[in-house]
């Protein structure tokens, strides 16, 4: 039933100062009212104005008072959810939370399922189901580049852009389908050939451009997948370490307890980069050391970027029997050397390791790891291979996987459609492939959907979102 | 400085759909202006009253958008700390937190202390000491009782009675200091010694029932310490998995991922026990065993409550050589005797094993923890042993060690005054032990502190009360 009324907690999970239970739907403002009692006399929630705040008890059945609270009022249409709704800030404790949501429950109300109180904004017409899909991003969002990204794409993003060349693309069709009514009359067209074509075009353009986007909304979202390798002493964990550790230190200045969430990523100029674990390399006739190698040798296919530590200390072509492996897993992969342990060897060594490596056309830094030397350098190339443009404040780019796979498909369609154009097949035909291009471009901003599609996208929201 | 601008995130740290920050002191409208960009023309937050609700952007100097908020705005003295100040409702990313708070910084807030929106809701007068104490207790509670008792101290609880009490007292310490400067004239009582002594009696009825609370109020609000013993293939963990399974399944059920929280602690009705982990019994000869069993003895030396699990499928007596050290340990505790693995033994056997630990006067159980025969008749017993009152909707109890202490110094000294009055003791000794039981009364509700005793009190709160 969309319009029974549904609660849930909508802050973070555990114990806060605050908790913020949510309530929409057709009751929310009779049920709050039942359990709400006002510091004001003869005060009813039923009256009161959308917007307004409240203070006073949330009281039970037998009339003990649970929590004092701060209730908060929105009146359909002008809320969230486009429903009537109530927030209700509580004090953070978890039994508390449990007891509210308890009342509300045995009034009538009904747990929230995932992301019901955005699906129900996208269903009311709040937002698009693009929009819809970028707040559970936004909510994600780790960098300031993906945050930018979610957050254009909250605010209407490309999808005004879409929809209004679709409805454009529909004006066609119409024309087109009408030909087939008066098929008799082959002379007859009402749809102008060539205005379809430049808006194919026009379409074609667009979604290809953002259909390319992806593959860098992709890493600026999930961030670029770095591996280090490099032979097991070569001080790829005192690497790794200085790398996490500042971003640690920086963000748990600001927030407090945010370290488990940031693991093995780091920001560089607001570019997220995630670490992927390799073990360390060496020579070795033990089978089960081999495997461990062999898969270090796989994790680097997922990498984007290749940082190849190499000890400075060791004696130059000391890797020389797997230098050939490793060169063949660099092949058309973004990477550079990092010579580490520079505090502990002289010009000399220094000169000897760059003419040896300099088959290896690539970045090649000195550093020590330990002492902190060049390591800022070191990001600062890091950063440069990543290769990501600046994210713009009003650059839109294709983040979700969801919008890839059907702008790849209303890609293909419009791409049979100029085809058809350009080799005059009949209306029918063509209208088949406009049909499945409108039916593609529909999808992602939602004006097509099927109760899959909603249940995959909304099942990934948290609850009370 | 007191009256600068705090700010802090208010709700639980991680990701939620909304997160809370608030923001208090004398430029907090001001500030939160010159971040916030409202929907509507030509707004501005300085204009706006109290208790209003607001929806529009956060905004950074560059103009970029940070999030789309809701902004509710409270005007001195009527808000949490009587000061002027804005909660932002914001969507849960930390990133989208971190922003907001750095932006915060950057206009001339600070971050919060430890407690110290609470602490400045204190300096107002906004709340006595003894009910922001129990914002705390509030927060952390996870039991009925636990909660029914903090949210009766955050109320008013005793300090209202404390206050009156002092008030009266002080009276008659500023009579009988009066009479000190008339000291020439010895017949001069101005401070009437019966009315003085009814006082006193009446206070000293007061505080002591006070004191005596803490024991019960402390095991309501820690939990009921409990030491399951037994051999090594009692069941132990078996039957330990049962009680705190049951009741996690009943909390993920309503609020998802409490379990980190309630570990090893279950709520039976309204109670909550709190489980001290014990390895197991058996005759040994292995020295460091030995000691493992050791540390299990002097475990349940912390608990009130002894649960002595015994496998009853082993040959009655297998215990022989231990059990006298077990009953020497059960002196003064309460305790019962639970016979495990019921399911496999006999009615004879039963016999055996209830005349064999007769000389044991406890409650005796036979069940079976895997087939959970019985468990619910072990938790109804477990409930009884630990001879909780049940708490009413007003009752007040002492669950704070600090206003222990501070009552148990009040009570001395109010026993003192008492002796001193029927020794009929000189007027200046009187009130040096008036005065006393006046400063340690004070010290509950706040009336007299000390930075340290502050600094002490807020630091166990979390940042963003």
């Amino acid at each position: 039933m969309q319009n029974d009324t549904i609660c849930a907690v909508s802050t973070a999970s555990g114990m806060g100062a605050i908790a913020i239970i949510r309530i929409s739907g057709a009751q929310a403002i009779d049920i709050s009212d039942s359990i709400f009692s006002s510091v004001k006399k003869d005060f009813s929630l039923k009256n009161a104005k959308g917007y307004s705040v409240h203070y006073g008890n949330i009281v039970n059945d037998s009339g003990e008072v649970i929590d004092e609270v701060l209730l908060t009022l929105f009146r359909a249409p002008n809320s969230f959810t486009g429903e009537d709704s109530v927030e209700i800030a509580c004090h953070g404790s978890l039994f508390i939370q449990q007891e509210i949501l308890k009342l509300l429950l045995s009034k009538g109300c009904r747990m929230a399922t995932h992301g019901e109180f955005t699906q129900r904004a996208f269903s009311n017409g709040k937002m698009d189901l693009s929009q819809a899909e970028a707040i559970a991003d936004l909510i994600a969002s780790q960098s300031r580049a993906s945050h930018r990204l979610a957050m254009n794409q909250m605010r209407g993003g490309f999808s005004s852009e879409i929809v209004q060349l679709r409805d454009r693309l529909l004006t066609f069709t119409s024309l087109v389908e009408l030909e087939l009514d008066f098929s008799d009359h082959e002379e007859l067209e009402f749809a102008d050939r060539t205005e379809l074509m430049d808006l194919a075009n026009e379409i074609e353009v667009k979604i290809g451009k953002l259909k390319r986007s992806f593959g860098v909304g992709n890493a600026i979202k999930n961030g670029v997948p770095v591996s280090i390798i490099g032979e097991t002493n070569a001080g790829k964990s005192t690497l790794l370490n200085y790398l996490l550790k500042e971003e640690k230190a920086i963000v748990s200045d600001i927030h407090g307890t945010t370290r488990d969430v940031i693991e093995d990523t780091i920001q560089l100029n607001g570019v997220l980069f995630r670490f992927i674990d390799t073990a360390g390399l060496r020579e070795t006739t033990d089978t089960i050391e081999n495997l461990g190698i062999e898969r270090s040798f796989q994790m680097m296919d997922k990498a984007s970027i290749i940082l190849w530590l190499i000890d400075s200390t060791q004696p130059v072509g000391h890797l020389e029997k797997m230098i050939s492996t490793i060169a063949t897993r660099l092949e058309g992969k973004r990477y550079m050397m990092i010579f580490n342990k520079m505090d502990q060897i002289d010009e000399q060594k220094k000169e000897m390791l760059k003419s040896y490596y300099q088959p290896f056309d690539c970045e090649k830094l000195f550093i020590s790891a330990k002492l902190q030397e060049n390591t800022e350098l070191l990001e600062d190339q890091l950063f440069k291979l990543a290769q990501l443009p600046e994210v713009g404040e009003n650059d839109v780019m294709v983040t979700n996987m969801r919008h890839y796979e059907v702008l790849k498909n209303a890609h293909e369609a419009i791409l049979r459609v100029m085809e058809g154009l350009e080799q005059g097949i009949s209306g029918d035909f063509l209208s088949q492939d406009i049909r499945e291009c409108l039916h593609y471009l529909g999808e992602i901003t939602g004006e097509i959907t099927t109760d899959e599609v909603l249940g995959n996208i909304f099942k990934k929201f948290c609850i009370g979102k």
